[in-house]
């Protein structure tokens, strides 16, 4: 693993492509390092003597000092070279802002670009991207327009244009960065690297992202797991595109066909805690709450409000967002009836009424803020004419100070309420414009909190699967051409992962039968076997309920009686099938491979309604067992497995066990491109789950 | 009905309870109406010789000149008295500022304002509220801060204490007002009077609405419709606080159960036409669609970005809105080729590149706004080294004055793109800082577009139903005390209004039994009756499929069997039902009454699944045929009915008959508390639907 101190604390740093046109890329990150950083900067270029008061150099060599970082300008074909040169020279650290790569279809020349740093070791961010920028050390070696403020907030872009966009309006509302770094290609480093770096960095309290594509999902989630298990704990928000993009296509599976192109990340979300901004605006909200306030719980909030309205729909939005409304204490209530004008609502939300002055807002808040039952504050302000909205803003600022619990402000209305506005960002408190805003936020808050609670679960591993008989299965597939296994090879392959298969075997005479019927060792359904007899119900070739003590005796009997009904058939024996007394619930367990996250694995409600209600929900490689019960947590019909309207409660932990085997026996064969269970019965609880049919597709 | 000109357009307003005191709301209102309303102002204080420069008088009888308007700031208790003067000099508007009232427990007090002011039709606005502004004739009757600007956008506000953050916001989004109404207690004129007024208001072009709680729902969807198929169409939005408050308690019903506090107003919303802002936020962002674009299809859009991730969210955002990204035409790509470098993506979303300036920018709008595919524009900009924001934002100007689409821009970021939002927000552009809002706004557009190009259907009414023969059931009921009808008199009430209840008869005789059957003339089961056999099967008293012809047959048959099977029970006699042979989908129809809206009615799945999937829609009295269409096409089961998965397509006609015939039955008799119709079984499109059971509840 190469060393990202390189990149993000580099001593010194040479700029290759150094320009002296104005306005140029070349020249913007020039007079960007030349701007503040206070360690050494060398321009490289040719034919210049100067650049921004800086002595420039031929070429990295000429330099003739030690270099940390090198930031690459130079035309794509050029670049190789470049890196080359600067890694013999036992540079450590890059940055390629040139673009003509993969993005170009030159994926050639950005797999030199790798192979150059795998060589030397060199941590390098790029190429196609805007650069990075530290703003405690004055270091932007980008070509942003400006360098931002330094805060706790890391900063990875997947787009550069949106850079600017973000900075600006981070700016504005008094965001600052540790780290804001434009990943480009990611030819060598990608976001999990960054993460990494990024889970010790003391400047750091929040991550952000905005992303196109993420990849490699078992590295990133471990990864995003030990942020949030950190001893600090590190929230990672991320704004993901492409959510709706045209599918994958056409699909053989059931499963293929209910994977929406989101089920896969909403999946990778789910697992790992990445906390997900829906929208550019939510990303800010969140960036908001994180970087101003620790990550403590904020299940039930305190509402304190000079505008009724505003407090009706915060309440809406508590419990929209799934938190509750604090019960306030006895004591408290005595408090605001002692501070608080007797119309005034001394019940959640804290009405302290449109003519209240800073005084009246501090003592709700005073009285909420040592509540046992309140975990975090909301403070609404609307500008009515007696309002004090600077005075209010200290307010809030004081009671941050005093108590530690979670605190975000909804200052309504725009140029009025400005000056408040502009004291709280100051003073890194997370305000909003709209109450809304402010309680989904927290309620992001809480979810990380909880996250950071919970234990990471050990991935399941089975030891009793027999691996080589379905290599040997699929071996011999491919030697003969074939793709695709219907019923009876699938369940084959399922049984050899111990997936409770029904027991199904063919009995040619009587004492084959009665061997069969002892192994099965419960009650059976008998089906004549005969190529001729397609209606085995007609010809008398179906019997229900046979015991096993009595399956020798119907064996003949079911045979003497098919030859009678059917003399021209040639009957080649009985199927002996466990028989389900009671089927319990229909689901549907299934696994689609997406193209960046590999196995997408499905669970479902099944039978006629899978795909008109299309309650399903998907996991991704590795799961833990907690990872599964989330997975069924998240199923619409999660009461019926629950045992809704007096039904018996399902067999959860066979659930369970079904897809973490189903789950193994996709990490050990990753040529399994489609497959289907359908249907997976679950039965009652402790009774298990029995798999009747399946298919698999292999590449 | 009384006239609102009085109250919005008043040659003279009279304030009674002018006050001296600085700061107050008396000496404010005064303050308002004497910056720069034409018409004559009359301040009403014994005690006072002047205010504001104007003279004052020591009541309105004083006066002795004509007055329109007279805005009342005097304790509730003196109201009644002050609007009696009034009434009786012949004033015919009034405000009632002053609070006290059935806010405060004081119905009474309410009422007789009431009662005056229907004595004398004088329209009133209030009481306990901040008044009204018309900021074209400069007129601000109220104490908010400061006047708007004037503009279109005509403002109904049920809390007072929003109507301040919403004036600030709006400034600063150059939004300006036609009217801005807040409506207090609503004693005389509710949201449906002032929207008949704002209809026909020439200076408003769209009515935005807060809203804690709205009624008559009849009155007020009749109302939208009407100002939605108006020569100029006017939309109407609104935020509704209270979604989520505690339901109305413990439910004896399904009906009653599944009836979240929101659904009867989703079902308002949905029937009526009004556009629901979810948030403040969302609020603000569909004024600004509706207040600067013309009513205009926004199906198909054109995006032109200057960065790539933006133009990727803008893409999720189109086509999570319902919206679809426009296919260019050939010519549109040749012109787009022909004016962007060859790195711009010529298809839609059109990225004009990072360094593109406004000529760029315009070259791309101007092929767009052309192409017939397109239907509508959204611009977005962040803030490059090289982007000209100001110059763009007067290309999109330019624009918008020359083609007649709608258009939005989303200029990300905040301090760098502030100057280019001002020329926006100046020249009447609908401005954003994120896609995901302008084109969440535009597909609100498209929205009221099409619902300006649906027809209004008649009410369907029936004369068939014997209304009398359930006035009976109920009177009958009410004289013995009884509130809940079981299966058979619950289906007999529904037979009544002619809902396809099964046809089930009691048989005591051979003779009876041929009879009953002829009058079935289908295929029926037979069922025992007697009090001593609750096996019936057992005792053999089941048999289906019996065909008319054999029935008098069967009976005896049955009679037989049971006397030996079971000598002990005594029979009396056999239940004749019609046998439904292929049940088709299982349906629930219900009602259940809600507090401020009325009868809610349900149309969900049915089944098992019913209390689980919790597919429900309701619907509000009156319905038309559309609207019942539209519930069901609103239902996540649709597809079944549709005939999903091969299965034949649903009898929806006969569910849409079922659904009006039960609205008629509810709208004929309002003791009607909440019903079940469960099961309703929908057969084949063609073959009808059946009721198999019900259960009513009255008051």
């Amino acid at each position: 693993m190469p060393n990202l101190d390189f990149v993000f604390k580099p001593s010194s740093v040479a700029i290759v492509g150094a320009s002296t046109k104005i306005g140029s890329v070349g020249s913007d990150i020039v007079k960007n390092l030349a701007q503040g950083f206070s360690g050494l900067v060398y321009p490289v270029n040719p034919k210049a003597e100067e650049l921004c008061g800086l002595k420039c150099y031929p070429s990295l060599t000429a330099i003739a000092a030690p270099v940390d970082l090198m930031v690459i300008v130079v035309p794509a074909a050029v670049v190789p070279m470049v890196l080359e040169e600067g890694g013999s020279l036992g540079i450590k650290g890059a940055i390629i802002i040139s673009a003509g790569f993969k993005e170009a279809g030159k994926a050639d020349l950005e797999n030199s670009v790798k192979d150059i740093c795998l060589k030397y070791d060199i941590a390098l961010i790029g190429p196609n991207c805007l650069g990075i920028i530290n703003p405690s050390l004055k270091l932007n070696a980008s070509f942003a327009a400006f360098t931002p403020a330094a805060g706790n907030v890391a900063f990875i872009s997947q787009s550069g244009a949106l850079c600017t966009a973000i900075l600006d309006c981070a700016t504005s509302m008094g965001i600052g960065f540790s780290k804001f770094i434009s990943v480009g290609n990611k030819a060598v480093l990608d976001e999990t690297d960054i993460l990494h770096y990024l889970k010790n960095d003391e400047d750091t309290d929040v991550v952000a992202m905005y992303a196109e594509q993420l990849a490699e999902p078992k590295k990133l989630m471990a990864k995003i797991k030990e942020m949030s298990h950190n001893s600090k704990p590190t929230p990672v928000v991320v704004l993901k595109s492409g959510k709706t993009s045209a599918g994958a296509g056409a699909s053989a599976s059931h499963t293929g066909a209910l994977a929406g192109n989101d089920a896969a990340y909403a999946a990778l979300f789910r697992q790992s805690g990445i906390i997900r901004a829906n929208t550019a605006e939510e990303l800010f909200d969140y960036i908001k709450v994180f970087s101003t306030n620790k990550v403590k719980s904020a299940a039930r909030l305190a509402i304190v409000t000079n505008a009724g309205g505003p407090g009706v729909l915060a309440i809406d939005a508590t419990v929209l967002a799934g938190l509750s409304v604090a019960t306030l204490d006895d004591t408290t209530k005595q408090a605001l009836a002692a501070a608080l004008p007797s119309e005034a609502n001394i019940h959640n939300p804290i009405d302290v009424l449109g003519d209240a002055k800073a005084d009246r807002f501090s003592a709700a808040i005073e009285a909420v803020m040592v509540d046992k039952n309140v975990d975090a504050l909301v403070v609404i302000l609307t500008p009515q004419s007696m309002t004090e909205i600077e005075a209010t803003a200290k307010v809030i600022i004081a009671a941050r100070d005093k108590y530690n619990k979670p605190i975000v402000a909804a200052f309504m209305g725009q140029e009025l309420v400005a000056p408040g506005l502009a004291i709280l960002n100051n003073n890194r408190i997370a305000a909003y414009s709209y109450p809304e805003s402010a309680i989904k936020s927290l309620s992001v808050l809480e979810k990380f909190h909880q996250d950071t609670q919970s234990k990471i679960e050990p991935i399941t591993e089975f030891d009793d699967v027999d691996r080589e008989a379905v290599s040997k299965i699929f071996a011999q597939a491919k030697a003969s051409g074939i793709h695709s296994f219907p019923e009876a090879s699938a369940l084959a392959i399922l049984a050899a992962y111990r997936l409770p298969v029904l027991t199904s075997r063919l009995a040619h005479n009587r004492a084959e039968a009665e061997v069969i019927a002892k192994e099965i060792g419960k009650t059976m359904v008998l089906k004549i076997v005969s190529q001729e007899i397609l209606h085995k119900s007609d010809a008398g070739g179906i019997m229900l309920h046979v015991a096993p003590e009595e399956a020798g005796a119907k064996f003949e009997e079911m045979m003497a009686r098919v030859a009678v009904n059917r003399p021209e058939a040639k009957l080649e024996g009985v199927l002996m099938v466990e028989m389900i007394l009671d089927p319990g619930v229909e689901l549907i367990l299934g696994s689609v491979q997406d193209a960046s996250l590999g196995d997408a694995i499905m669970l479902g409600l099944g039978g006629v309604y899978v795909e008109i209600i299309k309650d399903v929900i998907f996991g991704l490689n590795p799961l833990s067992r907690a990872d599964v019960f989330k997975m069924i947590d998240g199923l619409k019909s999660k009461n019926i497995l629950e045992g809704a309207r007096g039904a018996k409660p399902s067999d959860k932990e066979a659930i369970v066990e079904c897809v973490l085997r189903l789950a193994k026996l996709l990490s050990d064969f990753p040529e399994i491109k489609e497959m289907d269970i359908n249907p997976l019965f679950v039965l009652e609880a402790g009774k298990g789950a029995k798999v009747l049919d399946a298919r698999i597709v292999i590449e």
